[in-house]
């Protein structure tokens, strides 16, 4: 189904400049066309371009990543630029020149009739992860009194893009007080009065709204676009599923990296400059070589008791590795549940008390198992003792600290997935091995 | 926007069994008024259940959990049962008939007329996270010579579902040949025959194509629905977007669950019992206890070269730990960069030279950091070479296995995420104790 069903990389590169080109191209969809420009030079991208009509050069153009986008709009010259600025949606074109140097973008919005530029500004105001960011300004709205056939034949005027058609928004006196689908318009009579056949529980969002929760409501009532209204009620623009199944994916692509220890890439893995990807990573595993330094002091802090029983050592990495992964698992699951909002930081008495038993029922699993373990090495059962009560205390801790630590962070307003499973391993590597030599000393019977 | 703000729990409750329910229940979404029906208890749901009109029923009935949909649907009564069942959109019966047993599976099929109970059949054949297993029954298809008025005219007779009605699919002696968007429809003159305007490259997929894929191409490709087609071409059903919006979100939660060393939940985190937590978490930390307990054997056997030099141990919980952050951190880019289908175990080469490079660069750094660590400590040269050069190696190793692992495991159709960062961290915690004693015992001029 996708291009490649159509044709080669290699015949495209020999149509170029060739007008069959335009013959191919028209049995191409938009997002194909953007990946094969994403593969030529320059000069192919520039020449292929040229095949393109102003409303399919458009929905390309919008295909591209940043990156492309700047060299392109230049090569192509004004006159060309300012039709495909004219064919594009708003919220794509903010996406780019959000992404430019201030002097391009004025550049570039000095292309555009003065009023659609304003749009454009209005748009760059709201965080690119709001609603205000993520909105489109063609939407239509009708007052409350006019006709099912004056709204299709609004429609049909506007000629609105694919994603902002569905929903006419009825307004009285400006004010959103009612939204009808399309479908609804279709199967009522052509003189009813949109206010008769219009839903008026109207769910919307401000232009500040987290992205995430736009895409929660999205998700949870069903609909094709979410309207954004300001304080007066008056209606700014539309937020359409297609943008948020794009955020979504995002969304998750950052959480995951953050947990495993990364800055986000911004970038495919596979298209990241190699200096580039070392930074992302880098910053976090030194931080962490940092604090690990702790685990060597208290080490040699505890050498009396080391020498006393090098046993001791064998133990060690099996605790604090147990710890970590407990502590890991726990901060997981409810930096996840947060991200689709099923936890809330009011939730962390319940979740306090349903960590404290997974604590002492997972401490107590793990501790048998180093119970055992140390017997079947033919260890004392001072030391066994010693290897499973500290388990079950750094089983129990880490448990604890990994559930409540991102409820913490949230209501602080941190981001919660910056508790990275390497950093709570991390901490739980410095807190266990204290908690070790502690009950070690106890049970030797050694001052430190 | 939500229900509370137009009513309170306690209202609710209080107004069951009056009639004024009805006026309130109005005007909430069929999503508020599932929430509402959740708090209450089984006898308060039917009665309020009682007051919903089929249509409204079947809506509020698709968004309830199928632990919660099964008791109503018994206390409700085969009439009730059968209208709200020949309301509901097929994938949500496919949905809740596929969690039941296969007799009470039978008695609900048995109140739908045959050809339904049939088509629910079909649909039950699939895989529930394949496309077949995610479609709808419900779409339109008209032979190419069919007009734009024919085609309106048979929405309105059809009264599709919000979410099928977007675009309808065009046929030539049953294949499927084209799709004209309703947009289009609206746009276009009345007497065009369906084949001068409808797209003729139309992006379909078949039923056993994975869930992932088909929100893939829905996303690439900025459509609202994708036709599901067997191998004659023949259209089977309709995947629509909000159901791969609910989909993306739980491949993302089962990912993180999986990399965080837990199987999913499948219920939200504060609904999930006690009991069934504590399983779905011990099995990987148990598994990863025994892992573990290689390590002290590892100790155990090198106990000379600790005796030797005791200091050894005070830097092995910084190597372990540092070894299992770089190996997380590169899995996690590599799992999350296949599962949005940037990266595909064909690329294993450019990814090997790519992770080759970093493990060089991190390992380097953190090696530096922790030859300064150990003279800081006033620990002797050798041992500060052994501590540095153990790190570089074990670093290497990790970022390596970790990028490659995946790449192997998706070659063997095993899911990658099953490599969570507690079983990364645990693997790295035994081979990096083994590379450390190995230096050691070199630079120590100890044979073991």
């Amino acid at each position: 189904m996708a291009w490649k069903q159509h044709i080669t990389l290699a015949e495209v590169k020999e149509l170029i400049a060739s007008p069959e080109l335009e013959v191919v191209l028209a049995n191409l969809l938009p997002a194909d066309i953007a990946e094969i420009i994403s593969l030529l030079d320059q000069e192919d991208r520039v020449s292929l371009f040229a095949h393109l009509s102003s409303d399919l050069g458009a929905r390309v153009f919008e295909h591209l990543e940043p990156r492309e986008q700047r060299p392109l709009l230049s090569a192509l010259g004004a006159t060309r630029a300012k039709q495909i600025l004219g064919d594009m949606h708003s919220d794509d074109i903010a996406d780019f020149v959000g992404e430019l140097h201030p002097e391009q973008a004025k550049a570039v919005l000095s292309l555009m009739p003065h009023k659609d530029a304003q749009e454009i500004r209005e748009l760059l105001v709201y965080p690119e992860s709001s609603a205000g960011g993520l909105m489109i300004k063609e939407f239509l709205t009708l007052e409350q009194d006019r006709t099912v056939d004056a709204a299709i034949a609004a429609i049909r005027e506007n000629a609105l893009t694919n994603e902002s058609m569905y929903y006419v928004y009825v307004t009285l006196q400006n004010k959103l007080v009612g939204v009808v689908s399309l479908r609804e318009l279709i199967l009522a009579s052509p003189e009813a009065p949109l206010k008769e056949i219009m839903e008026d529980n109207v769910i919307a969002v401000s232009p500040t709204t987290d992205q995430e929760d736009v895409a929660r409501l999205l998700s949870k009532y069903d609909f094709l676009a979410l309207p954004v209204v300001d304080r007066q009620n008056m209606i700014l623009g539309l937020v359409t599923i297609d943008d948020v199944l794009d955020v979504l994916s995002e969304e998750a692509t950052e959480d995951i990296s953050m947990l495993g220890g990364s800055q986000p890439l911004e970038e495919p893995y596979l298209s990241v400059p190699i200096f580039s990807m070392y930074k992302k990573r880098v910053t976090w595993l030194v931080g962490l070589a940092i604090l690990l330094a702790f685990t060597s002091a208290i080490m040699e802090r505890y050498e009396v008791v080391l020498e006393t029983m090098i046993a001791l050592t064998f133990f060690i990495p099996m605790l604090i590795a147990a710890g970590g992964n407990a502590g890991t698992q726990a901060a997981t699951l409810v930096i996840r549940g947060m991200a689709v909002g099923e936890i809330d930081y009011r939730h962390w008495p319940k979740i306090a008390g349903m960590e404290l038993a997974m604590g002492l029922m997972l401490g107590t699993t793990i501790g048998l198992i180093g119970y055992a373990r140390a017997l079947m090495m033919g260890e004392s059962i001072t030391l066994a003792l010693t290897v499973s009560l500290s388990l079950l205390i750094v089983i129990l801790l880490a448990v604890l600290t990994g559930a409540l630590l991102p409820l913490v962070l949230r209501r602080i307003k941190v981001d919660p997935a910056i508790l990275s499973s390497p950093f709570i391993t991390t901490m739980v590597d410095v807190v266990g091995l204290l908690i070790y030599f502690a009950v070690a000393a106890y049970f030797l019977g050694i001052v430190v």
